[in-house]
């Protein structure tokens, strides 16, 4: 039930210094818990900002840390309480843990708990190594048709999965998402499942575009040289979409979003802009446009596993990059300042 | 702008007494309203039970009416306000008008309206006939790649759309659709378009199962031979479907439903049982179950027909059994005891 | 941290057999948990039907079990990680406790979680006795202004909160409730505090509809001298209530209710009937009646207070009969067949 | 049925020429209109900025225009398909008029169809006049406890109860209003009466902090002495309230409400800045706060005057000043710059 000893992992000593090395890991398997060897990490922005800069705002790298929280394996023990998994499950992990005993984690909304434990986020340690000590409510077995890759994928999806719930997408819905990046992809994949009949996608880089319109019921726009708000209104006959997704984080991007939007829609923002943004707050009054923000996601695993299994949403064709364990150095370099045609790099762990 | 005169039409002059005949008709071309020529007219339970019965609850035909609802065409003119159409526009029609006036219809939910002015209701007249005048409001453009006879289609879907609207699904969301008729069928259609991950779909007809079985993640269960709550059991870990659409009107289907639905889950009552049923009150409250209940549609027209442009919906397989409108009376006897491999019965005005 | 030992507490040996004794009880005190020396406890209908019965459905009480879980009473002791309790604080208890690793209380609907612990539900003990230990985040301190005795009213009151919050009040909303027992009664102040302008009270007995009348702008209605429907008619111009809250668990109660409400209303399902009930699903459809169901509460304890604190509720006239703990059986015994004035029986423990 | 001549009315000519003629008004009386002769007018800031400016955004006045949008009257004709008002009928109205047709008002969120006729809006006439014509629909009966300066305030507490509706309050939530001028004081008013427990009102001006507290459970903040944060903080044990309504249009308003808000909670910008704003979207996004926009009000009429009926809210202290009709350029020069103790200023027409 214990594990106390070093294991082989990909550690950040410090802003610029990442190297595989051993470390000392504690780790009790509670009756509630299972044991995962990892299988495929996928590289996330902020592990390669905390490798380029050493801190996200407030979490500051002080300690040693290992990277990855994007991540997929094989339950290799269980605790005794667990039912729902066993040995030999192929399976994919939400890294963040809330506390049970806290007041938003009793409401249902866990992803706001300021307790949680999230992996890769100073001083929790992420997963870039052989096996990790998971609860067993925060794990979900893969699907048969669903890879190791893809399974590691869904920590992203999930946050274009969140975004779609959150928006409450009404059947046939038509939405626009701003922003064509990993998350900007992910969401329109999570739109057209989740019940929209079309995305504009928008974005100034025409690689990203490219892919997206590959994503099925698309419509790309690049904003860099065709205004969206011609495209929207010709498609809608004037009347706007019912939500926007702002994936971008750009500065200007939730005033571009409001003439987009029909009276009585929705703006979902989950970009995170640097600094404090401006906001046409009459723009948005004068179509009670209704903002949701996003968090990370809560709940939504299970379902987009099922859209994965159903072959709803196909996250294979989004991993552009692998890279075996020993060269998890080279993936994060590479990460830093990738090829425009890559969505995402991960690192295949030794199964 | 005024129409008055005889026109050639599908006449139900009394229970069981149904021609083709010329009727007087006096329609005004209203500044808001446009003219169609039908082309295709869908045979609807109603259309049917109106034939054979010569009413429905308290609607009773008592003069010679048209028949059918279920309706597409092509704009021959408009008035002068219509903005939105012109004559050559193919379009499809929401067979209801509320009054404007009304309290419910102010409320957006104009379906609700009891003034409701609704094609073949007593004493209102259906559109089997070569030309009808209509509100450009319930007047919608069909997609390019959608037939008149799918144009037709739109108002059963409509009902399955509504359904699917007012469950709320969440992205991802696992459902269960018991009775697979034209209700039934539409509505897991709408269901998987609208975001369900998968249908589970209950029938004890084996000819319906197998075409719901062909409308994408869809698992049937004949629960003649098999019990649905095993299927469901096995196929959530225990947990229960978030939705089941109960679509057959059956006594007890309401009842048999509970144990399908997991704790906080929603029933949607589309069916219309001809006398009140049994309800386990305790058996809803102790997984508080939400019960929306249906009646005809709202709104989504629009939504219904970008999710056919889009391809998320076909229907064209769906109308099984055409017939030229001199052969309209052959439809309705057909209609009357149809094949089991039947689903929609349509005819076809001379273009 | 640990208690074992002998208390001195109401024991339900077994069917119609009840009494103070000296009983063995062992508790531990986790680094979450408070100990606290209760002061009042009400006698619910569920705690007078063990007494009576000997159980309730599937419940059966199998081993002696200490009766009560509508509580009040100080805390005398906390555990090391309580933060928001110390001892002394005046506090009020919710008798459910969840597992934390459930599915449903993950989701924030652990009124659902099957596995919940729950007082005076065999073979949990109730809290007819001097202490009990509690988790901090089920227990709540008491507004200054809110005494003991209103205190162990919340717990009934939670359920009125409880379905006054899923029944979705807009603000000037007009509701009835069907049931005018203590229920009823808190659902009537929950759905007053919570934002209607007024409530139609529906009773077959005038003691209780004057208790009623006097909660603030209530409509009270003798449903055995006249119709409700006409009343209700008459005080909304022929609209209907926008929410009934169905309280009586009396078998024609829903659809009682249904003529009653408004297009697109609500109706909220409260009462428990023994049997399963006649449901006229055409009726609720010819309104889209949506219809929520209520299991105990989740969440509304904080609110519940929040509103006595501020005044907005008022519980103490709600308990008419007082006995002492060395009384209990009698409080019981009177219990089995109160005076129709009868609202609350409760029990004061020696403080 | 027809009125074409002249009457007396308070007429803008241009900015700041304001002054009491005649003036050729032209009104059909149709099937489903009323008249009514008015008899109070509210002077609302709209009003007011017309006649020192000339104009608000894209709406100038360029021909001569009737000032007055906050009325009451007394009906004195009815159209032929009148049904709910006669003669006599005391009643308030709503100064905009949909287009019946239009898609939003279709959807029944009419008040965002921009083909409103709203009165006092350059072209269309306000109501500082004998009588106008108004839709039945539009017109609503007055409570007999509701005077007629009460009756002309529900069009500003209708913005207070349309913000309080969008909100969605959960009964017991607690509420933070920032800005206390008339209208975040009618949104405290609304706000209580629509289940929230406790209202922190925060403003600068003492008077109006004043005003505030005596209207219920309220807590003020002088936010120009004392941190409303802080307040909060002390308030909700650190939680933060559930819904804050910005009601100032200040430019630093959104970004103060966040630190104030729950994690999952809601903002409601009522406020309308002239400038777009600064947004702190990672402020917003950490407690995932849902940000609804108001734009007037829709549906909220009868449901305000049920509340007034009901003696839950109550208007009269909030008319401080009242005017006759012959004294109206008084009211308006004397609205431009009011004692910080006013509130509203009514004209009362001859009766």
């Amino acid at each position: 039930m214990w594990y106390h000893g070093p294991m082989e992992a990909l550690v950040l000593e410090q802003k610029d210094r990442l190297r595989i090395r051993d470390i000392e890991i504690a780790e009790t398997l509670g009756p509630n818990d299972v044991r995962i060897a990892l299988r495929s990490v996928g590289v996330c922005g902020s592990d390669v900002h905390y490798f380029t800069h050493g801190g996200i705002g407030p979490f500051v790298v002080r300690e040693p840390m290992i990277l990855g929280h994007e991540a997929s394996g094989v339950v290799v023990e269980t605790g005794t309480d667990v039912k729902t998994l066993k040995p030999g499950d192929r399976v994919c992990m939400e890294p963040g843990v809330p506390n049970p005993h806290g007041r938003a984690t009793r409401l249902g909304i866990y992803n706001l708990d300021p307790d949680v434990s999230f992996w890769a986020t100073p001083p929790v340690h992420g997963v870039t190594r052989p096996t990790v000590v998971h609860p067993e409510s925060f794990t979900f077995k893969l699907p048969d048709n669903v890879s190791f890759a893809a399974g590691a994928m869904v920590e992203p999806l999930a946050v274009g999965m969140h975004a779609a719930t959150k928006a409450g997408i009404a059947p046939g819905d038509v939405a626009a998402v701003i922003g064509a990046g990993t998350i900007g992809l992910v969401t329109i994949m999570a739109a057209l499942a989740g019940g929209c009949s079309r995305v504009v996608a928008i974005d100034i880089k025409d690689p990203k575009l490219k892919i997206a319109a590959g994503l099925g019921a698309v419509t790309t726009v690049n904003s860099g040289r065709t205004d969206p708000a011609t495209v929207v209104h010709e498609l809608t006959d004037g009347w706007g979409v019912d939500i926007v997704f702002e994936a971008s984080g750009a500065p200007d991007a939730l005033n571009a979003a409001l003439p987009l939007i029909r009276p009585g829609g929705t703006l979902v923002a989950i970009g995170m802009p640097v600094e404090p943004v401006s906001f046409d707050v009459v723009g948005a009054q004068a179509r009670e446009v209704r903002m949701e923000t996003i968090f990370r996601y809560a709940h939504v695993y299970p379902r987009a596993l099922a859209l994965m299994g159903a072959g709803a949403i196909d996250l294979d064709p989004l991993v552009t990059d692998r890279y075996s364990f020993d060269k998890s150095v080279d993936a994060y370099e590479y990460a830093v300042s990738p090829r425009p045609e890559s969505i995402k790099v991960q690192i295949e762990m030794p199964g």
